[in-house]
């Protein structure tokens, strides 16, 4: 059996955990993992060159024990020569002033203490007891939750603290040497060096699934493998190297793309649909997570639609994602925000406007315009003939004719959307069909052949199946919105 | 609730899986999963375009039962008015003959079964029933077993057949477009359309883990997260796509760096070791993988015995890898492959060389020179120092002496390695404890000085404690061993 302290030693040398001569402040709740890390790192106190705090916090909630509990702490750390914080702190209190779960509310208390600590005796670094089969239960907690790598690669062994909103001070190195030590070689640690843990301090944490995952589920995944701990932390650590470079990736990808603005960001659309679908959901959720502090709430679904609406290039398309944040999909960039973006899309005339052919129709009170040219037919790539680039269109000339008018929807409108077979339909139930976006209906701009009176191009969608390039046509309208100068 | 026809046109349109018109071989044993496929496939037909023939093997496990399986799915088949090939298969002997178990046997067999199908109708997909509930299966087993990212993101929507060294014939794809689809909904789908399956096919793959895992884990996991079934495929889809990208990532490194030889692959070693972890794991498994086109065996401790001794750039270090490869550490690359490979290291010379300083001397018989050169201590960088690189060294000359002498190891040597306070050790204990290979210990050059008759290098390893730059060192000696022209 490999011994405790040889284990620390290798944890801490490959996962480069500490600097030489680092002040560490050890978070002691006097239970069995966090005496077992005290007295580890006590031993290599010297080899190491470590200077020890030791942070105690009488969280308040188990009352007179509670004190008892610092009490038999605070000597224990005395006699053994090393210096001690104690502090009170009321968890049910910033619970209930946070509105969070006991268990939370107990961690961030905790976290925010170690971290005083820290700076009041000016360490860098904060070290916690969690053990490998602490891992193995947040692995499978995660893997029940459907969490992606993010989540799969389990508590890290150097993390840093103070990217969550609910920090406050500068940011710390938090540690974790016993995350490859079992918690049976922890108990059988404590007992050969006479070590009589207080209570068990991880008990504090333990959810109802948290507990029912290390007293039932843990024990039937042995059954399968007995070896299955062991293996799902090797996993997870390489789990973690796979995402941490994904991370790189996607960050060198944000700075490549990313535009920050006041509570939002834009990314700007081809180039982002570009991207591999790896990295287009860390984008996505590197913004909310730049936006809010948090990925609480983002589920699949969220990040699935905003894809699927981005590829679609749905002109105006505005979904809904958590924490009162939107993404809008603008004319070609789009936004992720907390207000109702007003969309960069080009705008409806008040009045209706005739078009310049060949020419450029500068939209009054707008930043836009549209281009018209005329094309010989066999000037045109094929691909330009698919029509699917939401803010341009070609068109037959013959068929739209050259009077040209764009104005806003009006009761009654009716057009024959293309790939339909011809089939005429209200604008209203081509709306409803194709998933325009409410807000943005009134706000489309339609092309309007003035001698025939019928929409030819519903901009941002579809265009008349009547003005489509055929075999036949001879001239094409090539019509394009711009942002104007 | 979504119908069984839905999710599978679903599948089918966002996974690519089929390009318009293709031929597709459907494998049908006759269980509920190959008949729901086949029905959903044969209503899709038309909408896509589709020519279907369904290959069905008699597989040859169950004798009797087998032939009656075999006509009942030939005489509804034609019932159905498709073309069907039905073959008879010996599984037993196969997996006699190659050493498997039935269930892998049992697979191979299938599949190259429907490969030659495929090849004669002239199909270039074949599609399997798979459903979501075996991909849960599948993901868990990989779980179990510590796999990384290639298991957990479970069996795949479309996958290239052909890899395998197994496999004969033009590789083929293989979709799966019923792995959106839950078990309970495929028999929902048969029930409703009076499709009566002959036996259930998937109980032929039903190993004790897998029947364990549907019937128990499963169950025992839904009581944590009633969920749990979905949330898990999702993480694999987004696994999927980050394995990807990883392995798209790995695959330009591998082009960038890999060097094939005849049965190895070499690699230079310091752009190796400037690879992100994540990346340098892919490279190994990888080049086991082409190199043995298959991944058994291979476990973690492989490749983070293969890191650590090319992080510490173990100079001859030889590393067994499964399937009777080795990796083998050289002078700036290192290499897997399967020989014993010849190590690309400085030679001993036959006889005591006298060494060139300043000058190059060069190692008879063999493509190495041995460069000296005299520097002042001033114009070295600090990094020089810690002489960390294993086939140069920097010396305090007025130590060393300026005669000095090349040679092998000799009975009775001993020096004062580096960093070990001046103790005397013996040349053999210092190889024990500093893990030299046992096989280049004979190969290892010595620099010695001849007037103090002491090893003042152990090239490759360690200089001697009395040579090191020091405050008082004024000329420094820079040796160094390079590929002779």
């Amino acid at each position: 059996m490999v011994k405790p302290i040889d284990t620390v030693r290798k944890t801490i040398s490959e996962r480069q955990m500490l600097v030489g001569g680092d002040a560490v402040v050890v978070g002691v709740s006097g239970g069995p993992d966090s005496l077992c890390l005290l007295h580890v790192l006590r031993e290599l106190q010297q080899e190491l060159g470590l200077s020890l705090h030791v942070g105690h916090l009488e969280h308040g909630i188990r009352g007179e024990e509670s004190q008892a509990d610092a009490a038999y702490v605070e000597s224990l750390v005395r006699e053994w020569g090393l210096p001690v914080t104690v502090e009170q702190g009321d968890v049910p209190n910033y619970a209930a002033e946070h509105k969070l779960a006991i268990e939370e509310a107990a961690r961030r208390v905790r976290y925010l203490f170690l971290g005083r600590v820290a700076r009041q005796v000016g360490a860098q670094c904060v070290a916690v007891g969690h053990n490998a089969d602490d891992q193995v239960e947040t692995i499978l907690m995660h893997l029940m939750r459907g969490s992606g790598l993010g989540g799969l690669r389990g508590m890290l062994p150097v993390q840093t603290l103070g990217a969550e909103p609910w920090w406050s001070g500068p940011t710390l190195r938090l540690i974790r040497p016993l995350l490859e030590v079992s918690r049976s070689d922890v108990e059988a640690y404590c007992r050969q060096h006479g070590l009589t843990p207080r209570f068990d301090h991880s008990n504090l944490d333990l959810t109802y699934h948290r507990n029912r995952i290390r007293h039932e589920l843990i024990p039937h995944l042995e059954t399968f493998n007995p070896r299955f701990r062991e293996l799902l932390c090797r996993s997870a650590r390489s789990i973690a190297d796979d995402y941490d470079y994904l991370r790189s990736q996607s960050l060198e990808a944000w700075g490549r793309l990313a535009r920050e603005r006041d509570s939002a960001v834009a990314f700007p659309l081809l180039p982002w649909l570009e991207l591999h679908p790896s990295l287009q959901r860390h984008l996505l959720r590197e913004a909310i997570h730049r936006l809010r502090k948090s990925l609480r709430d983002i589920t699949w679904t969220h990040v699935e639609q905003a894809r699927v609406a981005l590829h679609d290039k749905t002109a105006g398309a505005r979904i809904t994602l958590p924490q009162g944040l939107f993404l809008f999909v603008g004319y070609d960039e789009f936004v992720i925000g907390e207000e109702i973006y007003s969309p960069d899309l080009p705008l409806v005339p008040a009045e209706p406007l005739r078009i310049e052919l060949p020419g450029t129709t500068v939209i009054p009170e707008s930043e836009w315009e549209l281009r018209a040219i005329v094309l010989k037919r066999d000037q045109l790539p094929e691909e330009a003939l698919c029509n699917v680039e939401p803010w341009q269109a070609y068109l037959d000339l013959e068929q739209t004719g050259e009077q040209l008018v764009l104005r806003g929807r009006r009761g009654g409108d009716r057009f024959q959307p293309l790939g339909m077979g011809g089939k005429s339909k209200s604008l209203n139930a081509f709306f409803i069909d194709a998933k325009v976006p409410q807000h943005i209906r009134d706000r489309l701009p339609l092309l309007v052949s003035q001698s025939q009176t019928h929409i030819v191009w519903v901009a941002g969608y579809r265009i008349d199946e009547r003005v489509k390039i055929t075999e036949q046509t001879r001239q094409v309208l090539h019509v394009r919105f711009v942002r104007g100068g």
